[in-house]
């Protein structure tokens, strides 16, 4: 807040492990559905039941949706955003890491992967074992909104990473990237973005289904939401 | 040009092996760089040297080629196309088949495959045996601006086909289709519609690098026109 009366912009910083750094306004972790992208508006559209946020952090959606009367269920990695989530009155939210994703919740309808969570998991193996795990989780009509990005190969900064990831046998949209906040920096993490096609073939393999892909490319060409549903 | 007179517009029809119709104004073959597509206007830029336009029908690109001194030679399966650029002003112009380019003509530095003709050649073994065909008849700095799409996952009637493609192994983009025109209907063939990640793999193994994608999502979120140059 301070920095808002000193007019400056509290900003998070991503760096890519080639260089590239890109940022994200704080802000924008904070806002209501009239600030958020038109594809995530879209996808509350088809929010059903009770839900699972991944990766909530401070709760921008989850809280729409509790105030919605949904039963949401947010859970974080960091204990930081866990901490603000409930401090801004998200009511159920655990601390929980998407490589072991905490068992005693029951069940859930949907499961939310927005800003980009969709790939969290990181390489192949990783997602694979994560996309079953919420299949476990998940009721008989349990559907996942996954946001992600197709690789960015017409922006001439990501074509090259592109294309080395291709060419050492990665997947085309497997970064490796760390957040830098205020002085700090966080820990190397991978992240998969990935292409429609490949998300068929990944989600068919672990019990999923891609239903309807949510794209507005006239707004922004590189992101889409996914809806799958188990099979 | 009776049908003109009419009030009808001569429309060729495309035909989806699962029933899907698309349909193209034939006009749009004959048409100047000012009613392309914008992707088309800017792919001219990256041209250079000695030309050869593959699948060039009755000449669009290569006429206005021809017209800025561009030393273009066109080929195209059919003999109708071939006697209609002919008959418009294109002097170099062959009756050929992708699956067997022909010997005699010389070196190329910049091979055209529009409107959609990059994944002409059909299936992956066929695509690969064409790239590296073009490789043998281009120069050092030989060069490919291939007109693709990105297969339309976002599209009800398209993710359905690509997903089938999917559970059967091919392709995500391999459709197979017919063309019709003046209640004529021509013998079904392949195309691939093929996304910049997998292009990237395609032309690595082919003796390609893609350097460069034109597009625009603005205009048209599918389409886009690739620039592979020699490795």
């Amino acid at each position: 807040m301070l920095d808002h009366w000193l007019g400056k912009k509290p900003v998070m910083e991503f760096e890519r492990d080639d260089g590239y750094r890109d940022s994200s306004d704080m802000a924008s972790y904070f806002t209501g559905p009239k600030d958020w992208q038109p594809i995530e508006r879209e996808a509350m559209r088809f929010v059903r039941g009770r839900i699972l946020d991944v990766g909530c952090g401070p709760g921008r959606h989850a809280l729409h949706l509790q105030r919605r009367n949904f039963r949401v269920v947010g859970i974080d990695a960091s204990a930081t955003q866990v901490a603000l989530a409930r401090l801004r009155g998200l009511r159920e939210v655990y601390q929980a890491s998407v490589w072991r994703l905490p068992k005693g919740l029951g069940k859930f309808d949907t499961v939310m992967l927005m800003g980009n969570n969709l790939g969290l998991a990181g390489n192949l193996p990783r997602m694979r074992t994560f996309l079953r795990d919420l299949r476990e989780i998940t009721t008989a009509r349990g559907r996942i909104l996954g946001h992600t990005r197709i690789p960015g190969t017409w922006i001439a900064h990501h074509l090259p990473y592109v294309k080395r990831n291709i060419a050492r046998g990665r997947p085309p949209g497997l970064i490796r990237l760390r957040v830098r906040y205020r002085g700090r920096v966080g820990d190397w993490f991978e992240l998969l973005l990935i292409s429609p096609d490949d998300l068929i073939a990944l989600a068919h393999g672990t019990g999923w289904e891609l239903t309807r892909l949510i794209w507005k490319p006239e707004v922004s060409p590189a992101d889409y939401i996914a809806v799958l549903d188990r099979r």
